[in-house]
């Protein structure tokens, strides 16, 4: 079957691998539909995030099960379903205190990271992993079901109220999934974001939206809420906690949510104490997979602007490219993509 | 009548001033029984603490009601009250939302602070500030009640369960208070402190306490809690965030409650997320003032070893020597208290 | 002054008042614009409510401040306001803990019920119940502050999420609140009503409505669910309770929300245990007439199918016609109205 | 080996079986060390709870790992293991949003109720079942783990906090366990018990208890409470959800726990709703035997009196005369005991 298999920092390969088999009774072998680009991908082929050489990459895929282990009792052959890329053990002390987001293996077993994901014709997943798809979610949408997860799991631990006035660093994929609860469920809600081409997608939903490198965004926010500030704050760029910090009202809350392991962040804890700021963070998805369906299946989220474009596998190779990265040479330019899916 | 009243900067004098008599039809004329010395009012006289100049001080106090306004009508001539010296204002967002320790004007009217305090035989306040006091807590740990309501909304904050490890950063009186609370719900508690008397205290107390300057805490709460590290870091020293961050297990909480405006912290927000650490700030007192006198009422904290010793009004000129501060040129050296109540 | 007077049962009549003036350093006399018929008033009016006779009714009214009291110091002559007409004491331990919906007084004060209310031309309301209304509100609008306010404390005890299932019952204006609610956060939301005018409304507002005493609603709320029944059931008739249990999901939550006192429910225990359901009693506002106000403000609610007549204060005598009752037998008919407002 | 077989109602036997082996690749077996008698073992035994004929009895037990199947990787032999007797699916909707004691095949498949449990000298159980035990438990305590992990998901439900005033209706195990925890936490504790025996356990608690045949429960939690009422009503006996309705304070938390599928309530909705109850509906355990393993291990709870006799496997034939049911002809009696373990 055909794959692209990471090898080394900037390098992407198109591969012929032989199509895999059922190792484990409890596994089920997933023929692709789609498979959607992720950020931590352009991070992986950057070398700024972990991952296992040799590997497909690729974990945001939904597909056909054409074979089970002997021990699949829930899924079945033909059955469509999402994948939840992230593999909890279900025995350490945090899977089984029910915080399975920090389970001790949780970095050693993901799927298109440490072992074969989703850039190729056919995975194996552990069925547990597998998540059946209703009709109203066609393939490109399936994609994107783990990434909502990990949304919601963010919307859980916010409980957003129906009078927060709410701001969004950053409108990539995760910024723009949030934006749209917000805009259902918040009084207000201002994204900011520097990359043009996000800036007009954002527009494109109708939200309000300010470059943080041409305006001043803590003023903006006061202004917007009429003094009072943001209640929730959402970072999801992975180096605006200071920036957070300063725009949250009294008693409100920040959601860490993008992750740049190379930032840190000078803060006042007596301000942290005064201004009783909650500092929430939160990692993956959590018991939020059926949820993420159940949004997905009533059209609860204005999804058009978010897929940019749908390519093949093979484009698959210069996609990155729209994501603001050269391969080459790893340099940066402007992105002209939110979202890029490669349907088999 | 006596009185100590703020100068200056390393200032505290004992003045005659007039019995102050009622000037608002809501106001009440309260006798003072004792009033404790806060950490407060150790930063008031070094400076490092707003303070409006020629103020009596103290504000943990509580004494009998002597005079009342036309218009007081649920506090009577002859009742025994403790006081909440935070004043808020009832008519701004955050009073009306709820959040009345973020009240705009709830550091322009304290009493002991910026309005005439406990540190004399009488005061003005605001009835409703006064809280009855049942005859189960005599009037030293009267003086304690707001102190302890600070504490509480912390409590309330972090909802403490009883398989929580818990750890402490700083055994002053809040620490004290919090460690009460940890031993007697918490699974563990652990407390750190580097003065000796306090030191000496937790030992009392029957605490695992450790001195950061001699120990490695990391390795130690690492240890105490099988590898763990704590549910819960209540950092009560104002400069130990960095080091919560460093003691507390994936998921759990960290209370800044310690209030240092002098101090920064550096932090990686990806940490924050990744480990999905919850940094709960939280601010005085909020509907907490009945609360803690339930508790008080039912003797549930061990407080013997709490009050340190109980002195006259014009003893409090020196007692600060006690608390580390040396008056007369700002200097430090170490603490031979945990809480000074004046009795009058 | 005009007013609509509240002599007995069944008998509500036009009466010529004095304009009130100040009584209290705290009150303000507000000229009335506007002012709704709750369903409350047709309670009071079949004498199925607790009311004081001879009282001017109307507690959903907003107007304009014409005069202040000398120790009004937050609302200011010309300010147009809405008022919360639940006057909580502030003393009580309900209150000082936070619960001011508790109050102990709560049902001894409340405007238009105990004490003169808003079917008038002007009234005398404590200052700390009004809050000012920014323009973006209109008079008809503003009489429904607090109206929504029991909703969003409501909202704030249900936590609603964005992939809950919903179902409310009674689709009276309380109802039709929540129900937008439900629309804009929830995944779904099935509403039901045996009156036809508001099973009308319901359609025009685009949701799914049932009428219990035609359909089986147990069976719709679980096809509507895939089988899964509701996340959060509303009962916002006061008869419903039994209903709700049989219509919740395992796990899920009930609002008995409508009030009737001459209901009782039969519950088997078990089954709440077993199901794990949580009822979740809840009552008035609290703290939610800013947020209430912010909600609004941003046209997040559709409102326009709400009002259905606004009418002169005299015509208010035979408002209650369409509201259902005849005044003159106390019968009953099929509702013509939602809600209907007095301008004045 | 040895084993009490349930046969039908009132028909307990000692048989000899086989030693069982491992039938799945995750499965392993025990070898027994000590097993409780549930409450539920009782009512099997009388014929109203639901049991599969001919199955090994037993819930309540820990021991020796002797086998494990080949898929078997965090358990080892020679581990010392308590068992969570509910076995969830992991794949339905429930377990997979974390509700996993709503799992839809939990009543078919728990251990010592639908398949052999621990009643005997060897018991097959799923890996992912056992829960290694500290030194520190020993094997009769090591019996209790499952039944401290349903009352530790109450605590988790409940909140309890250091000021609430509780009450608990009936003190059985479960009982006694929820209250050996709020005597830990809360303000106050008072527990309501009709047998004799268990009153004279809870006096030796230490605990405030009142007959509720003898006396004015509503008048004595009044008192009790100083007028407020109780801030958690835990309903410990399946019965008594109208009592707890009467003795729970405005705003309160209602606990009905206890479990008793011949039981009607009748409510007053509208009660419900002006007083602001909550009735929090809670079933089994769930992420909870990490924490209990960890609250016994610190030795929080006082357990000395829990345990009214431990005897072999063969009295076991005897024991539910103790527990107050004659199996002859299925009399009742009064109980001359609050837990039973069985060692081997």
């Amino acid at each position: 079957m055909r794959a692209l298999v990471y090898k080394d920092v900037g390098k992407l390969v198109l591969e012929q691998r032989p199509i895999p088999h059922i190792t484990h009774s409890d596994d089920v072998i997933i023929k692709i539909h789609a498979v959607g680009i992720c950020g931590s991908d352009v991070k992986i082929l950057e070398g700024k995030h972990h991952v296992r050489p040799d590997t497909v990459l690729g974990h945001e895929f939904c597909g056909e099960v054409v074979e089970v282990g002997n021990e699949v009792h829930h899924v079945r052959i033909g059955d469509r379903v999402a994948v939840d890329n992230n593999i909890r053990c279900g025995f350490c002390d945090f899977c089984r205190m029910g915080l399975t987001s920090q389970c001790v293996d949780i970095k050693t077993s993901a799927l298109g990271v440490m072992r074969d994901g989703g850039y190729a014709e056919y995975c194996i997943v552990p069925e547990k992993q597998c998540f059946v798809l209703p009709d109203e979610i066609d393939d490109i949408l399936g994609t994107q079901v783990e990434t909502l997860a990990t949304v919601v799991n963010g919307m859980n631990t916010l409980l957003m109220l129906p009078y927060d006035y709410v701001m969004i660093i950053g409108f990539g994929p995760i910024g723009y999934l949030f934006a749209q609860f917000a805009k259902n469920i918040a009084a207000k809600v201002a994204v900011t974001e520097i990359d043009p081409f996000r800036i007009s997608v954002a527009k494109q939903c109708g939200l309000t939206v300010w470059n943080p490198n041409e305006e001043d965004v803590v003023k903006n926010i006061t202004d917007f809420t009429y003094g009072r500030k943001a209640d929730i704050v959402i970072e999801a760029t992975g180096n605006g906690l200071e920036q957070a910090l300063k725009c949250v009202t009294p008693g409100g809350k920040v959601l860490p949510f993008g992750m740049d392991s190379s930032i840190t962040a000078t803060v006042v804890p007596n301000e942290i104490t005064r201004w009783a700021t909650k500092i929430l963070g939160l990692y993956l998805g959590q018991n939020t997979m059926v949820p993420s369906i159940r949004i997905y299946q009533e059209n609860r989220l204005n999804m058009a602007p978010f897929f940019t474009k749908v390519i093949t596998l093979e484009e698959g190779l210069t996609a990155f490219e729209d994501l603001g990265l050269h391969l080459a040479d790893l340099s940066h330019h402007p992105k002209s993509a939110m979202k890029i899916v490669m349907k088999l």
